[in-house]
């Protein structure tokens, strides 16, 4: 993906007019076109930061819905920590403050005044703050200063906390939802009396990600540890889930740590153990992020536009009314009013689209453009019939396939009731083939690579994906790689989730070395 | 209130060992006595920030999904605009950049760097902003910017977008919930095409925020204008609700302000209307914040703790165990499961205390300080019988109660079905009492007032209240008026909302002037 340039249409969308660019042409435009068209996100007038539009902040909810729902189900609760964290806390864990003490926001002053020339204000310089503030980029040192006062015995262990926040960093070049200065984020921090605990909480979240993005979101994932040198800047063990976007590189959607007792011996949190003796406190940290919303278009979107998962659509079917007459209208409206009450007696999210000055045509459009999963279209021949026509935002493609045959395949006449009581299921069956979908790319994709010669032929002829490869070299070696082919390793995958004999030992590509499993390599986000 | 000082028990709460303060004997410690002892919120290590603990910010979640639901109800859909605002653009409204331009938090860098001695890192003089950001203190300016490129013509209106996020205003004295340097709060920013429905918009959501108030927060709310010299900056007309807390002071709850063309004509927000013709866009904002909590606190609390309308209860009943040997335990746990299960089918939501090595009455205490509306105790002696004992969190006393007649009025001995199936019921009536003695309370010490011998006797004698009189004086008088009794006009209440006699025109007390409406007159937070 190139780096981003100016959209095509104006920043707030407003009139759009052009179509979406193919993938195959440009995927880095597409997949800005998508955003606009859909009316996702827009720059804003803050470098880097982002405006997410009620569309896309509606695709965040659901899946805020759906995360908090499996948090508080293995037993976490919301909380909130201050935005600013005091430089100095930064400093307290080494390998913390080499990780995030670099770009970031820095608060120094906490007034302005009138200029003197009253053109407008500025900076008082008789403000300055003792110490500056940054703005949390991740809080592990503000949360841990609080754990400290909140943690004398076992007794007071676990401690299970998540929070819905904002985080910043100061990015230098952005791209909306992947990589952005301000984003939006949730951050577990948890507290353990034992490493035991505190491993299994790591695992666990990292399993509820792989369950999330799976199921909601239709969209495979691989698990796995990083490598040291991809490790969070203060954890003894990172681990990720990796998925394909549909340019074969990976993304990183979300990471769960292990922090051992870093922090705990950073801010001095000690607790009396049930044998009476004090010791430093298990720690672990885990968060996914607006980015996610990146991932989902580019998992799942076409040239039509933004394709959602049933599961993660704030409208599920938009009813769209087709009339002339004034008669027409009132026969019609009531036709959908009703259908739309029965889809919403089935616990589905339906929207009737009832804008004025505006074609059917030019509708059926708009909510492809969206993303809406299915779309119902009443006229008044349908009304008289007792039908209606019933539409896919997508079907599985098979070879031979043309577009007529495709949009035919979309297309389905069904009396109301019928189409009414199979929703649900065409639903389910929609959000299965979307996971199904891009478990087949990403398998078409994927490869175990046991040579250079292979890898090099893979990445630079052949378009790449994931390549699962043995592996010991070095760090220089990791970097080597990195220079020569822009590919990384971005996790050592689990067992069983690779392509046939991708599971087992064997020997390093680069240096011949043994290695005991293979590790994923890829270009990446 | 007095400052807030220390608070007794150490900021995490840690083992809470002291009683609360009574509110006879302390007003202000007791508030304070009150979060820590139910865990709601802790002062942090950044100055004037506080963290809102799980228990606090599980109120905090319940508000949000009534106000959302409500929102949503509206027409209104979520969005998220940048945290920081350039310090240009609080210059483009001449109002607004008097009332906000002051004491914010001011970023003026992106960098940090590592100490020449490496002893930790400091702001790097490099990376200084060519414009230096605020955090947030309100975004009225940022999403004007934002519409400015999403509005064309009349069809692209009305705009109706709230958000939830932190915001920042540096304050110097603060209070946990009602006055810090950062909160949690929502705004919503309206654009329309005409002055009367960004008026009526103004007016929906203000009575909105009234509903909330009465029938979720079980708290009364006096609604009406706020005079001219406390309109928000850059408002054409405020509008506002005001609560009695229990020591008589009002405290504003929330509010909503139709801002006229004021924004749109300041970042140049114009649209193509029906006829044809060019013209700047109406707005309305509105917002209501973590202040609520601490308005919630001291509305219904008492001096055995925090006490919670079952409506934002998090846990709504708790069972609690009680046994002595392996027998009884199993048998007891059995039966405590089965009460739960029967709640949870009513749609209740309910805990089973399982802690070990706390008995049964260290438990009750703990869940009373924290504000559970309902107990329920399962001994051996119970399962064989076949009943348990309900208690409620409180009752509502009558002239004559002592303590033990209260705790008396508060237990009920019930079969299991009966204690199940009147809950709901009986929780139903909980909310009405709690809005009952809110009601009665602000009856109790609200009066007209006539003469200033009376205002005068009422502030300075009597405890106060809410004074309902004629005024008519200046700005000036106002000032008078605050730095003699301490008290302010809250607002201009809508009719039919005071003591008998309240509505109708009269004489100023001050200077006898006429006047058409009463004003709300009390001290306040």
């Amino acid at each position: 993906m190139k780096p981003e340039t100016q959209p095509r249409v104006p920043p707030g969308g407003g009139a759009v007019s052009q179509k979406i660019t193919p993938r195959a042409a440009d995927y880095a435009r597409w997949y800005l076109d998508v955003i606009q068209h859909a009316q996702l996100a827009d720059h804003s007038a803050v470098r880097g930061c982002m405006v997410i539009r009620p569309n896309g902040y509606a695709i965040w909810e659901k899946m805020q819905r759906a995360l908090d729902a499996r948090f508080k189900a293995t037993g976490h609760r919301n909380a909130y920590f201050p935005v600013f964290i005091p430089v100095s806390f930064l400093s307290k864990e080494a390998q913390h403050v080499e990780g995030f003490a670099k770009e970031c926001a820095v608060v120094t002053h906490h007034r302005l005044r009138a200029k003197g020339d009253k053109s407008g204000v500025e900076v008082d310089p008789e403000s300055k703050l003792e110490e500056p503030l940054i703005v949390r980029p991740t809080s592990e040192t503000i949360i841990w200063s609080a754990y400290k006062q909140w943690i004398q015995s076992y007794r007071d262990l676990p401690i299970l906390i998540n929070q819905w926040v904002n985080v910043v960093r100061w990015e230098m070049r952005t791209r909306l939802f992947l990589r952005t200065a301000e984003f939006l984020w949730q951050e577990g921090h948890t507290a353990h009396a034992t490493e035991k605990e505190a491993v299994e909480e790591t695992r666990r979240m990292l399993d509820v990600y792989r369950d999330f993005s799976e199921n909601v979101m239709a969209m495979p994932v691989i698990c796995g540890p990083k490598t040291p040198g991809e490790r969070f800047a203060g954890a003894v063990e990172s681990f990720s889930i990796e998925a394909m976007m549909q340019d074969r590189r990976a993304l990183q959607a979300g990471t769960s740590h292990y922090l051992g007792q870093n922090f705990a011996k950073a801010f001095d949190v000690q607790f009396l153990n049930a044998k009476g003796e004090r010791e430093h406190v298990y720690a672990a940290s885990w968060g996914v992020s607006t980015r996610l919303i990146g991932a989902l278009i580019m998992t799942h979107s076409d040239d039509l536009g933004l394709v959602l998962p049933p599961r993660l659509a704030d409208i599920q079917v938009v009813v769209v009314p087709i009339f002339k007459t004034e008669a027409e209208k009132t026969l019609v409206l009531e036709a959908c009013e009703r259908t739309i009450r029965a889809l919403e007696a089935h616990n589905l999210e339906a929207h009737c689209d009832l804008r004025e000055g505006m074609t059917p045509g030019a509708k059926y459009y708009d909510w492809e453009v969206k993303g809406v999963p299915l779309r119902i279209e009443i006229g008044p021949r349908d009304v008289e019939s007792g039908k209606l026509v019933l539409v896919r935002r997508f079907v599985l493609e098979e070879p031979g396939d043309d577009e007529k045959a495709i949009r035919a395949k979309k297309k389905q006449f069904l009396s109301r009731d019928e189409a009414v009581s199979k929703t649900p299921a065409i639903l389910d069956q929609m959000q299965q083939q979307l996971y199904q979908r891009a478990l087949a790319f990403r398998s078409k994709h994927s490869r175990t690579v046991d040579s250079l010669e292979e890898y090099e032929r893979f990445f630079k002829k052949e378009g790449g994906g994931f390549a699962w490869t043995h592996w010991a070299g070095s760090r220089e070696d990791e970097e080597m790689m990195a220079k020569k082919y822009q590919t990384s390793i971005r996790n050592v995958p689990f067992e069983r989730q690779g392509p046939p004999g991708s599971d087992g030992a064997g020997k390093c590509i680069l240096t011949g070395k043994p290695s005991a499993r293979r590790v994923l390599m890829s270009e990446a986000y």
